[in-house]
């Protein structure tokens, strides 16, 4: 059986978090004068801080090292080491740690890889993080890249980072340096970073918790590969109470499930990363650039009161291709009013746009503040939530000097009206290492090389769900038996005893007398299906809409026949012509836990790939919320002259899945499909699970 | 009445458009002393080629300009002027144009932009072109920004072009501005470029034939706002034989044309334009940035073979990313065999990963001919069509001289590799001004600045299909009277005499007697809808399943009082249960003509938005690829134990659709649903078309 979620690391309050970040006093174990070994690096790192902290170095063999005396041992050191660096060779991993905590670290960042090619690995790493543990310390790695710490002048990373206010932690070393260099172009840089590695003992959730309370970070950015409690993950980053930004690839072991159900291919692992975040309303991104271009806009900016944004270019083309753009992302371009036109119409030439987008036709030739007095008139109207420039702001200093003086004066404008207006002036500009644009940056204005950047991180700021309540599990209920045999009558019996609402059925033998007093009870017509089958359908072991006992004799007995059941299903024929069909389904994932999905159900449910995914177990709101988020949703509410269906409904039986799935961990996909929503009430037609492989 | 189409310029090849890249002697009006005015730079220009060709400057004040002497007007000139590029006020241009034609100038440049303000503006325009013409010129603007031709060193453009292989045509300055900037950072520059303007006689089609025959340019690269013709301009492209990419941006008046149908709705301007552009074999992109990036990689590599791309990394994080986005565009990364992971595994440390993506883990620091190594291991192999190398490859340099000597070989041997495999290698790297990213380029290997990047370009390598043959349009049937009343009647007449299959029906009027007569012939259930209202179904002008005389004269009567219907057809009721429904229609743009859409059918057209695109008219093989290119197509094709449909009779219906609304340029939608597409045959169920309004 397998265990839910991984172990949680003890309650992160009592542990020395801070002294990894600023720690009293640094040794770097491994120091070495030899500038392409990470000793080295590391080394040079502690000693640019040691006038804020003594700094050691030691080397078991040199007597001196960067010029400074070494020391052979921990224990030779004339002071505790309250954080301690490992950079030895692997084989000396577990001695160093052990040193470290005999020599009274408090934190302690294994650079070291250690040999997680050895089978015993993962048991090695976890001796070692309960050493730690028990010591009452912190380890960071091993195979870790190292740690930062802005404020603090601790610079213990094989990394330059550039100071600033986002706090960053990684799971790869060559992508911190890409986020690094990234962030700098765009003035941006770190309040403190720390390198996971493979998070024997510190990971995602701790490091979250320090950086929401570290002052100088405003925002979080992560870069993960494993979530280890996808869920404790996402309530630390909730409760940050900061912005944090999140760049998550699906992958590695877990994309080799096996998958059994409609419910196990559709809710992939991605989708569930997308519902985890959402949950804890981080901002997922793709790719180091969008997580800097994230980033920017978020610091830089306050939040949209809404989509309506005005795309203000000094060109045609570049306005067209930026409103056709914000449209992507779901943005609005409404027209201006007719007064707003009117007024913006008075400083432009003839040949001048004033709809939205706004085109200048070269206007800002003329006058370089025109670019400041529209957006001044635009955002002051209260007819747009921000600003897209677009084009070729930045560029006008290449008449001369007085246009450059000009045109840093405009920019200094531009960020007044965003300033004062208290709406988000975003900027794309050809020119974007020019002093207009470093100037931009400078005051608060994010600036882009991009339009495809600049309407992406624009959209960043429209009103989205906040953080929602992490959903808690409830307790495990007594585990299912796996057995083969009949998946479907156990599951409707497990779900219908949760409250979903199941067609009216009796499961009868291979006697055909049973088979007809069971349809004589229900009335006809019936459907009969065959049990122990899992995709009946696709086995053609279903037969609906048998009118009469000879037709249901004869169904019974063919199924027998072709299929050798000895067990069937009698139902009632469910009235599917008057309701719509869904798919509702959990899935157990490893890191995130059960994670609900709901679909268009029946044929339509992998054709259409009309999905919505989020963490169980699910209330009646949010379970109505995820399936009015479906495209087939308008099929519910009424589409053109249809009667509206039971949504309510519809809602309440996912709830009741997700309930039960979430305290069946044994149980790693469950699903009901078809559930027919009808004009008053829902009905499961049919329903499977896929019990946890028995060698797990 | 519209015209179906705007009017083409006469026959190109007669035409001297090479005038305007190739000129004999060029004469500048309005040449200024101002550094501010288009007239000094286009003078500068000019004077740069003067020794290539005569360059005259005109003013009719100045007696010198930049030092040259001026003349007074095109008639003091001593020779003939072949090109005459027009910089005068507006309201001179009009009578410049005429001078220009009696000094025997074969091609004329209207930089001026004319009074577009104007509500004359078009006619006036057509007139200039009508005189130009006449006289056996062309004319590119008004309103544009010039021309350049790199090899003949013509330089009469208010831009900076980079000298190199792209054919560049621009509807936009500050847009072919910023192009420019973008391909000068990629080393990448242009053979020609033509600024479009207003397009009063030259426009896109022409001058991409002129870009065709060009020697010197090897891709053709546009940004178009207005298409003209766009079926004369998909056949230049198709015919060009050189990579197209274009920038088009839906928009402008069209987007506000009524919509009346579902498929004037779903047809939308954009969707059009991806069909003209597929149909030509067009790269379409969405930004200036995209529109490089393509270039870049059409360029510089031979297409894949297929769609198998490995990753290359130097780090574990850059390689998820780089899969993820691959994936995401369609590529796939498959598992390498056991053979080439061992011959890779033998050169790589321990900890690094030869599936796929490959992750160097730092075996690069050791050697960096690592990176060539793997690439001429995988590439040799026939295990990939392409290679991504994305993360730190360009930064080792930054370890010093001998590492930066080391990069430039491993870069050169990298071009080596994709130049010797025939096999293309696109490169992310985070240095992407450094030596090897330079060198690379140099070397004719593609190198972008972020990973999404190179990942988007690596797929416009793959295998697509190319250009089609750009459907010709019939004759134009005797047009519909446009009058009010029984649509439905009427596109069914004009729809089954064209090959469409309706269900069996008959139309009466409001005598009881003769509904029943018609259902007694047909054979019960019918259904009845009421004629003369055009969505039937939302009016509840619809009753399906009358199994009885009773039920049908009470619905008759009903539907009779409660819509005032006096006109009914009786039709016998189709198997809906047997098959699936289809959207079929058409719809005319007044630039691209006939639009053919298939889509998801009845309730699910516009709730699932599962719809697909063509030029009309369609033979039936395109047209069955256009419906088999549906989401919902698997529900045709035999979904999960389902029979299979008609897919060949679906196909037929919109064949036949298609060329009767080819032949109907007055209708300006047409559209069939449902299409109801059976096990075998198809029926349609309800047909519509909207006539072009009275007023236009």
């Amino acid at each position: 059986m397998s265990t839910p979620l991984p172990a949680t690391a003890t309650d992160a309050s009592a542990r020395p978090v801070d002294a990894l970040f600023a720690p009293r006093s640094v040794a770097v174990l491994g120091a070495s004068d030899d500038p392409r070994k990470w000793g080295n690096w590391l080394a040079r790192g502690a000693l640019r801080g040691a006038h804020r902290r003594p700094a050691y170095l030691v080397n078991r063999r040199a007597g001196t090292v960067l010029g400074q005396p070494a020391f052979r041992s921990l224990s030779d050191l004339p002071g505790p080491a309250d954080l301690v660096v490992i950079a030895v060779p692997a084989s000396g991993l577990d001695a160093a740690v052990d040193d470290a905590l005999a020599a009274g670290a408090r934190a302690i960042v294994a650079i070291t890889a250690g040999s997680h090619e050895s089978p015993d690995a993962a048991a090695a790493q976890a001796s070692l993080a309960g050493r730690v543990r028990a010591a009452g310390a912190v380890l960071l790695g091993p195979n870790c890249l190292g740690v930062m710490d802005a404020s603090e002048l601790l610079e213990l990373a094989a990394a330059d980072l550039p100071a600033g206010a986002i706090g960053l932690i990684s799971q790869s070393g060559n992508l911190a340096l890409e986020l690094a260099l990234l962030a700098g172009r765009d003035g941006l840089g770190f309040s403190r970073f720390a390198s996971l590695g493979n998070q024997a003992d510190l990971g995602a959730t701790e490091l979250v918790r320090a950086l929401a309370a570290h002052e100088q970070t405003r925002l979080i950015a992560l870069y993960l590969e494993d979530f280890r409690d996808g869920r404790a993950f996402a309530r630390a980053a909730a409760d940050s109470g900061k912005p944090v930004v999140a760049l998550a690839v699906a992958g590695g072991a877990v994309t080799t499930r096996a998958v059994a159900s409609h419910t196990g291919a559709l809710a992939s692992d991605d989708a569930a990363i997308d519902a985890l975040l959402q949950a804890a309303g981080v901002h997922r991104v793709r790719t180091p650039q969008e997580l800097i271009d994230t980033s920017s806009v978020l610091l830089r900016c306050r939040p949209m009161a809404g989509r309506r944004v005005t795309v203000l270019a000094d060109g045609g083309g570049h306005g067209s291709i930026a409103a056709a753009e914000c449209e992507h992302h779901g943005l609005t371009l409404p027209e201006l009013s007719a007064e707003l036109r009117r007024s913006l119409r008075a400083g432009l030439p003839d040949a001048a746009a004033v709809s939205n987008p706004v085109d200048l036709a070269g206007g800002a030739e003329q006058d370089l503040h025109t670019f400041d007095r529209v957006a001044c008139a635009v955002l002051n109207s209260g007819e747009a939530d921000g600003l897209l420039v677009t084009g070729y702001f930045g560029g006008y200093a290449e008449y001369g000097p007085e246009a450059a003086d000009e045109e840093l004066r405009a920019a200094a404008m531009i960020s007044e009206v965003a300033a004062v207006t208290r709406r988000p002036i975003v900027v794309h500009t050809m020119f974007g290492a020019g002093a207009a644009a470093t100037a931009l940056r400078d005051a608060s204005v994010p600036v882009y090389a991009t339009i495809e950047q600049a309407t992406a991180a624009l959209r960043r700021l429209a009103p989205r769900p906040g953080a929602a309540e992490i959903p808690a599990l409830p307790e495990p209920a007594p585990p299912i038996e796996t057995t083969a045999g009949d998946n479907y009558g156990r599951a409707r019996e497990l779900l219908a005893a949760g409250g979903v609402p199941f067609v009216a059925s009796r499961t009868v033998g291979a006697d055909a007398e049973d088979a007809l007093a069971a349809a004589d009870e229900l009335g006809y017509p019936v459907a009969l299906k065959a049990l122990g089958l899992l995709h009946k359908s696709d086995a053609g072991g279903v037969v609906l809409g048998l009118s009469d006992r000879a037709a249901l004799r004869a169904a019974q007995a063919e199924l027998g026949q072709r299929l050798g059941a000895t067990r069937f299903s009698v139902e009632r024929m469910a009235p599917t012509g008057d309701g719509a069909e869904l798919l509702i389904g959990a899935r157990w994932d490893p890191r995130l836990g059960p994670i609900a999905l709901a679909g268009a159900g029946g044929l339509y449910a992998e054709v259409l790939n009309d999905t919505a995914v989020a963490l169980a177990p699910l209330d009646q709101q949010p379970a109505r919320a995820l399936i009015a988020s479906l495209r087939i949703a308008p099929l519910l509410t009424g589409a053109r002259g249809r009667a509206a269906l039971d949504l309510d409904a519809a809602a309440r039986a996912l709830s009741a899945l997700s309930q039960v799935a979430a305290a069946h961990p044994e149980l790693v996909e469950l699903e009901v499909n078809p559930l027919l929503v009808l004009p008053s009430g829902a009905l499961a037609l049919d329903a499977r699970f896929v019990h946890v492989p028995e060698e797990i």
